[in-house]
C-alpha cells in the first residue's frame, strides 16, 4: 500500500476515505497517564504485589504471552460471551504479529496453504508472504462467504497435495468489503470446518461497531470444538499507539517431546519469544488500564465512538444515495454501493476501471482520496470498486467529501 | 531456554546468576510519566508540534520506521561518534525485531546462510530459524573471532554454492562470552569484509557497560563503505519494558522497481509493515523522553548503572579468584574464567560436564543459577563451561551466590 501513502502524502488537503484510522476526536495524552496509574493501582491493590513487583512489571522483560492476558479474558467474556482459560490468550503486538505467529507455526512446508476470501484484508497477505506460505483465494457470497467455494477448494487443494491449514475470516463488517456473516452462515461454517478438519482464524476488529441491527456471535462463542482461533486487536478498541493486540488459541497440539498435548498458545509463545520476545509491558498497561477503568468492557468504553461511527457510515450511505438518486425509467443504476451494519468501510461499484492512475487524479484535480479496490485481490478483481473508509472524518469534511467524490464520479460516467 | 526459565520458577528462592536482565535499582514507574511528558514538550516546543498533532503521534498508528528515529540518531552521534542519516534508522519492537528483519530481507532461498562466531546469543541463532536460514559457526579466537576461520567458512560456503550473506558479530563484552575484539581486529574485519563482499551485523547492547580500560570504537564507526548493519537496543540502557530497539542500514539496495537505488531500511520497513507494522508510539515516547532528558547520552543517563555493572563484574572476578586461588606446585588449576573488560557476562570452565541436570542439583541442593554454555553452540562445545550474568544481583546477595556456587563447584573437582 506505499503508493497509497504516497498519494496521501503528496496531496495533504485531499480529504482521506482511505485510512482505516480510528476516529480521533477523544484522543488525550491525559488518559494514557490515567491508564498507566490504573493498572499500577490494581496490580497493587487488587493482585496484592509489592510495589518492588509493580516496578519490575513494568519496566523488566516480562512473560513471553503477556501480562494482561487475564484482563483480555474477562473483556472477552464481558463482551463477546467468550469463555477462556487466560493461559491460552498470548498478548502480540498488535493483531498483525499474531497473524504471523500463527501462520509461521501453521506452516511446515510447501504444501501448507492459507484460505482467505478474495477480496481480502492485506494484513493477512502479508503475513502470509513473509512466511513464504500462499493464500488460495475464496469466492465471497451471502454475507461475505461462499461456503460451497471454500469446500470445493478444500476439495481441489488436497487432491494437488496441498494442506489446507486454516481459512481466515472477518465474520463481522470486513476489512474492505463491508460484509457481515449472517448467524446461519456462521453455524454452517463451524460444521463445514469441523467436516473438512479445518482450523477457523477469525479477525474480529471491528465487532463492536454495528450501526443497526443486534450484535451476532462470534464464531469463537459458537465454536464447541477448539476449531476457531480468535484474533483480537486493541487498536480501533483500545488505544491505537499501544500496539497491542492478542490471540486465543486454546487448540491441543502436540507438544513434541512425547508427552501430553500442550496448548496452541504456547507454541505461539515459542515463536513469539524469536520474533519480539516480548509485548511492551507498558503497552499492555496503557490497554490494561482502560479495560479495568470499564469494568473489562470496551462497548462501554466505545459507547461514543460506536456512535460516531455509525452516524458516519449513515451519513455516508444517506449521502451517496442523496448524490446518485438512481436512473429513471426502470435502467440499472451506474453507480451502485453496498450497504454494510456496522464497521469502517463502503464498497462504491462504478461504470469504469478504478486505477491507482484514476486516484492520483482524484487527489489532484478533485481534492478526495479513496482505495482502489483492486489492492485487495490478488490478481484480477475489484477492477470497478473503490473502498470508503468512514472511520476518521468529522461530519462536515466527510460531507464535503461526498460532493469531491460525486464530482469525480460524475465526470466519469 | 525453556528448560532454564523452568528451573528459575520451581526454585525460586535460589540465587541467579542465569538471567541477563538489567539492574532494577533505579527502576521507578514516576520515570515512566516524567518521559512520556518530557516527549511530548519536545514535540511541542522543539519540533512546533499543534497539541492535535501531539496527541496524534502517541495514539494513531504512526510512520512503519518509528518516530524517535532522529534522536536515535542524535544519541548515536553523542555516545558513539556514528554519523548516520535517520532515513536509515528503523525503530523495532526490541533489537529481536531487528535481527528478523534483517535475516528475512537477507534470505532468498535456501542457499542463504548467515555465518556466527559460536558461540553465539541465542536471540540470533533464533531469528535465523524463524526465517530457515542455516547459521554456519565461526570458531572463536582473539578477543572474539578467528578472522582466519572466518575467512575459510566464506570460501568453503561458496564452493558448496552457499551464500553467505552476512556475518553476526557483537564486538563488545558479548554475549554468552563476554569478550571484546581488540581495535586491530575490528580494523581486519572491516577489510576482510570488504575483501569477502560480506555484509556485517553488528549487535552492541552492552558497549556502554565498560568495566575497565578506554571505550572502543564500533564496527559502524570505523566503517567508511556501509559494510555494517548496526544493531541498537535500549533494553539494558533504556527501559526494558519499552521494548524498543533499532537498526541502522544505510546500505544502498536495488529498490526492485527498476528505479534508483533506495536505502537498506526502506525495505526492512516494508517487512516491518507485515511483521508488527510499527513499534508502539507509546513505548518510543517513552525511550525518546529519556534520551532528550539526558541531552542524547545513555552513557549520561547510566552512569550508575555502568558502576554498578561494573562493580558486579569485579564482585564476581575478585569472589571467584577468592575462593578458586589456584592449585600450589606448578599444576594446572582446575577451575578457570575469563576476564571479560566490561558487559554482564564470565564464563567459568569446570573439569567436570555442565549439564541441564547439574544445574537443576545446583538448583536445588545449592540454591544458586547459571547457565550451562552448551546451550549456545550449535551442537558440539562449552560442555564443561557455565556462564554467570552479573548485571541483576546487589552486592550482597551476589557474595551468597558465589558461596554456593563455590561449594557446589568443589564438591564435584
Amino acid at each position: 500500500m506505499n503508493f497509497l501513502n504516497e498519494v496521501a502524502q503528496r496531496f495533504p488537503a485531499a480529504i482521506s476515505f482511505a485510512a482505516g484510522r480510528p476516529h480521533e476526536a477523544n484522543f488525550d495524552v491525559a488518559l494514557i497517564h490515567e491508564y498507566l496509574d490504573t493498572y499500577c493501582r490494581h496490580l497493587a491493590e487488587t493482585e496484592r504485589r509489592s510495589e518492588e513487583e509493580v516496578r519490575r512489571t513494568l519496566f523488566q522483560y516480562g512473560r513471553t504471552k503477556g501480562i494482561v492476558h487475564e484482563l483480555v479474558a474477562r473483556n472477552l467474556e464481558a463482551d463477546e460471551d467468550i469463555a477462556v482459560d487466560p493461559e491460552a490468550i498470548v498478548v502480540t503486538v498488535g493483531c498483525q504479529e499474531a497473524m504471523v505467529l500463527i501462520l509461521r507455526a501453521l506452516r511446515r512446508d510447501e504444501r501448507d496453504v492459507l484460505l482467505a476470501v478474495s477480496p481480502t484484508y492485506v494484513g493477512i497477505t502479508g503475513a502470509a508472504r513473509l512466511v513464504d506460505m500462499p493464500v488460495l483465494p475464496v469466492r465471497s457470497g451471502d454475507g461475505g462467504v461462499d461456503l460451497a467455494d471454500l469446500a470445493a477448494v478444500v476439495r481441489r487443494a488436497r487432491s494437488e497435495g496441498l494442506r489446507p491449514r486454516a481459512f481466515y475470516v472477518v465474520p463481522d463488517f470486513s476489512n474492505p468489503a463491508g460484509e457481515t456473516l449472517p448467524i446461519e452462515q456462521r453455524h454452517r461454517l463451524l460444521r463445514l470446518a469441523e467436516e473438512s478438519d479445518l482450523l477457523l482464524l477469525e479477525d474480529n476488529p471491528y465487532g463492536l461497531f454495528r450501526a443497526r441491527g443486534g450484535r451476532l456471535p462470534t464464531l469463537k462463542a459458537l465454536d464447541r470444538s477448539r476449531r476457531v482461533v480468535y484474533l483480537g486487536s486493541f487498536a480501533k478498541t483500545g488505544l491505537p499507539g499501544a500496539r497491542v493486540g492478542y490471540a486465543v488459541a486454546d487448540q491441543l497440539v502436540d507438544g513434541g517431546t512425547g508427552g501430553a498435548p500442550t496448548l496452541f498458545a504456547d507454541e505461539l509463545s515459542k515463536i513469539k519469544s524469536m520474533l519480539t520476545v516480548n509485548t511492551s509491558p507498558v503497552a499492555q498497561a496503557v490497554i490494561g488500564g482502560k479495560l479495568i477503568t470499564y469494568d473489562y468492557s470496551l462497548l462501554r468504553a466505545n459507547e461514543r465512538e460506536i456512535a460516531t461511527y455509525a452516524r458516519n457510515l449513515r451519513q455516508v450511505l444517506n449521502g451517496l444515495a442523496r448524490r446518485f438518486p438512481g436512473p429513471r425509467d426502470g435502467q440499472a443504476p451506474q453507480v451502485t454501493w453496498n450497504s454494510p451494519a456496522g464497521g469502517f468501510f463502503v464498497v462504491v461499484t462504478v461504470p469504469f476501471r478504478v486505477t491507482d492512475q484514476l486516484l492520483a487524479q482524484s487527489a489532484q484535480e478533485y481534492g478526495v482520496i479513496w482505495t482502489p479496490m483492486h489492492h485487495f485481490y490478488d490478481g484480477a478483481g475489484g477492477e470497478h470498486q473503490l473502498r470508503l473508509s468512514c472511520s476518521l472524518l468529522e461530519s462536515g469534511p466527510l460531507d464535503e467529501g461526498l460532493d469531491r467524490l460525486a464530482a469525480f464520479i460524475r465526470d466519469r460516467v
